[in-house]
């Protein structure tokens, strides 16, 4: 198993990923990203997110996903955002591998912080995360407004 | 009091506004960024963030700090990392010309979210939150790693 950066040619394995995610967090039908919609965010100029792919006898079989935000309090830092393995290839070491990497791009650049979330009842994960170190916020709770709610609230305000 | 977008010669009130937002969240200590980080970070070729300021008189009394994000399920999204008043202008509805701009800006990105993080024990915010239409998720949790946690971690596996 090699850990290599995502290339164009990924996409479609990408999306797939992506869509095993959903279905495992139950949320199937959340996903409405398309494989041009990937193709143009993540490998043009200024490419809104980056990847690393675990491949397998030429196969993806894991990917982490990741951007980078801005902590007011600790300046730039790197969030990932999705940490996929399939699942016959879990418990494997694959998923380390991909942690791993992430901690090390973020050594690399020099941020102060990596962040992600978790569903509080994917205890394995929260699990995981504490062994390497990370921390659970406990008191933060996170809040979407999405397309919907951005047009009622205007429509109600302008 | 009128609403702009944040320049240069905003970066000091924008660092006196995010370390009166880290006192309110108890965590008087957090801020490690300066006005030269917050300088460069976001007012460079290729910000890490932006701004838009509340001013009254041609003083600062509010801000409201974004960035953008990537949702796998959705695609780009907007981030609002923070939406500070000052204290002695509270309730004077500077938080929700703030907020109603972002929400505009949104809508003029073309995204399909909008997103932030609140303290579970800051009810005013969250009853704020939902009256304009966004969603609390309750089942997530933030983690993290600083980089103490990324610099044990890398000695431990490698």
């Amino acid at each position: 198993m090699i850990i290599r950066r995502g290339t164009k040619q990924d996409v479609s394995s990408i999306l797939s990923l992506i869509t095993e995610l959903a279905v495992f967090e139950k949320e199937p039908n959340a996903v409405v990203v398309t494989e041009a919609d990937l193709l143009r965010d993540g490998f043009s100029e200024n490419p809104l997110y980056y990847t690393f792919i675990a491949e397998e006898n030429k196969e993806v079989i894991g990917m982490a996903l990741y951007y980078y935000r801005y902590s007011t309090w600790k300046g730039k830092t790197i969030h990932l955002e999705d940490l996929i393995v399939r699942e016959n290839k879990r418990g494997t070491g694959t998923g380390f591998a991909l942690y791993k990497k992430i901690i090390e791009q973020g050594k690399l650049d020099g941020v102060k912080r990596i962040e992600w979330n978790v569903l509080e009842w994917n205890k394995n994960a929260i699990e995981f995360y504490k062994k390497s170190g990370a921390k659970i916020l406990n008191d933060w709770r996170v809040v979407q407004i999405d397309e919907n709610g951005i047009n009622n609230f205007i429509n109600l305000n302008s």
